[in-house]
């Protein structure tokens, strides 16, 4: 261990360029010997983000020799796995190795965790690729990988499957905003019935109590009869989220205008639906990363409405637990997500 | 006058692609017959937005005969005036000429107003163009324009010249959306100094009383010394806000973080230092259209940081008065304005 602390966000790793934070840097410093305010992870696999692994992939022709090159290279070269194409990294999960003397931390040696931060931005060190699971985007190997001071991470809990809580963690911030934004006896909009559209609908349910409403607006009808037949919301609207005349129109047949939105949607163009159905001085929680920043503001200015648009945060206090948790307390949820990720 | 209501937000006027908003359509009906809840305006003068007039200007090589022409066939192919490179608008001012009698509004025939909402929403028609000011960008027309119910204008005050009036009621948004923001004794940072940062500045100084403090941070120098100069700020940080470990350092010897954060920088790849010299469950308002929604999203989640976002929404209620307050209030900035705008 060296004997003193490093920057809590870990700018004392960055080679170049100077005065850059890890994430944007070019070349991170990937040696194992651990400051005293971080932390030593030996890595069992990287959950590679889906926009990296499939660039990576279509690059390769789903050559997995061509993959593991290629994985090889980008740490060597940058002393982390971040895409050079899509600028995303993943998260990884391993077993605590070493924790610096001066960090503060609920974590001992040995405790199986899970990364919240992207693995653009964490120090990696690659001694062997020993599987890659195309389907899966996950790559087991033998490594090291250090966690700042500003590092979060989630422990994995025993009483679930591991790649069930890997799904969950994914999206863990969404349903942790709406506990934070949803009161009792609100109405509030969903739009995007997939993973984090679901999680955040049972978050909404609970949280509006017996006098709210929670309506979901989905454009699937296989997905959104399911969510209606697990009885997760009090309404569920088969649309097209790029339409806004045609969300605004279904969604008041059912109910007056929304307190706050949770928009989902993985798709372009969904801004307006969102500002539509929601009323004046209500709020938008966009958590897609297909938001467009500026639709967003001129399509409220255009149409006069003053409501109060919030940029996705991934992270948010106790959003694993909180997530996790829900996977406890639902068997539907558990057993729906269970179908698709284990 | 039509004897029935169109929509609030005018899709009665859109004539391609069915099922748009009259921002997002490609053509819209400029029939300036007007239904029984709009209002028609007696065109002076369309103040254009800058992207836009400049991308104008240079397909024409700075001609004014090719400039008017452009003008004129945006106009008459879509019935609105969006640039059809930067779908932006821009805004205009003129006089109440007839009001719809299913309308709610405190204005009469003969009112001067400027609309809020943007040109590439609003159904124009021109007669003639009289002339055309490159530098103020605006465009003195006879022609007639039509705002939808949902259409925000303001009144054009007797004691603030025109030109002044406009530049401030471009950006009102933002000192309003601070003046919601801003509690007795906060912290606040203001990242930029330009038009829109000093009436922030100024609201915010306000809003914190004297227990608060008000930090600018500010690239020009030159600039940097006017805001001292006129004592608008408690402290004032030479800084590139795109060097996030700089700001960081720099804000740092002066203050504890942020409670509010406000980034009226119209450059890109401010958004790291905006969520590093905010504290944890502290707010950044996001004012810049420069922003990128995903490198806010995935930059705060990869410094930890539990932060709320705000797209910056330049309509809330009360925002022309306000910014024209401002106006009213402060000679300082008035006079700075005036030796830029007027």
């Amino acid at each position: 261990m060296i004997n003193k602390k490093g920057c809590p966000y870990g700018t004392h790793r960055v080679i170049e360029p100077e005065g850059f934070l890890p994430q944007a840097a070019k070349k991170i410093d990937n040696n194992m010997e651990i400051y005293s305010n971080e932390i030593l992870i030996d890595v069992k696999t990287l959950n590679v983000d889906s926009a990296s692994f499939t660039q990576i992939k279509n690059s390769c022709n789903n050559n997995i020799e061509c993959i593991k090159k290629t994985i090889l290279s980008i740490v060597k070269e940058k002393g982390k796995l971040q895409n050079p194409v899509t600028g995303s990294g993943g998260m990884l999960i391993g077993t605590v190795k070493e924790i610096g003397k001066d960090l503060k931390t609920d974590l001992k040696v040995g405790d199986k965790i899970a990364t919240l931060v992207s693995l653009s931005l964490t120090p990696l060190k690659i001694d062997e690729i020993l599987d890659i699971k195309i389907d899966a985007e996950q790559v087991d190997i033998k490594g090291k990988a250090i966690l700042f001071e500003t590092g979060i991470y989630a422990k994995l809990p025993d009483d679930i499957p591991e790649k069930l809580a890997l799904a969950v963690l994914d999206v863990a911030g969404a349903p942790a905003q709406v506990n934070k934004l949803v009161k009792p006896g609100m109405t509030v909009a969903i739009i995007g019935g997939g993973k984090s559209g679901i999680l955040c609908t049972y978050q909404a349910m609970k949280n509006v109590g017996k006098n709210g409403k929670v309506i979901v607006i989905e454009y699937s009808k296989e997905n959104a009869q399911k969510i209606i037949d697990l009885n997760l919301a009090h309404h569920v609207i088969v649309a097209d989220a790029t339409k806004p005349v045609e969300v605004y129109q279904k969604f008041t047949e059912v109910s007056e205008l929304a307190d706050v939105t949770i928009n989902n949607v993985n798709v372009e163009g969904t801004e307006m639906s969102s500002i539509l159905i929601t009323k004046d001085e209500g709020i938008i929680y966009f958590f897609s990363m297909a938001t467009s920043f500026t639709r967003a503001a001129l399509g409220a200015e255009g149409v006069g409405k003053d409501v109060t648009m919030i940029i996705g945060n991934g992270y948010t206090k106790g959003h694993a637990q909180l997530s996790l948790n829900i996977i406890k307390e639902s068997n539907e949820i558990r057993k729906l997500f269970e179908s698709k990720y284990c």
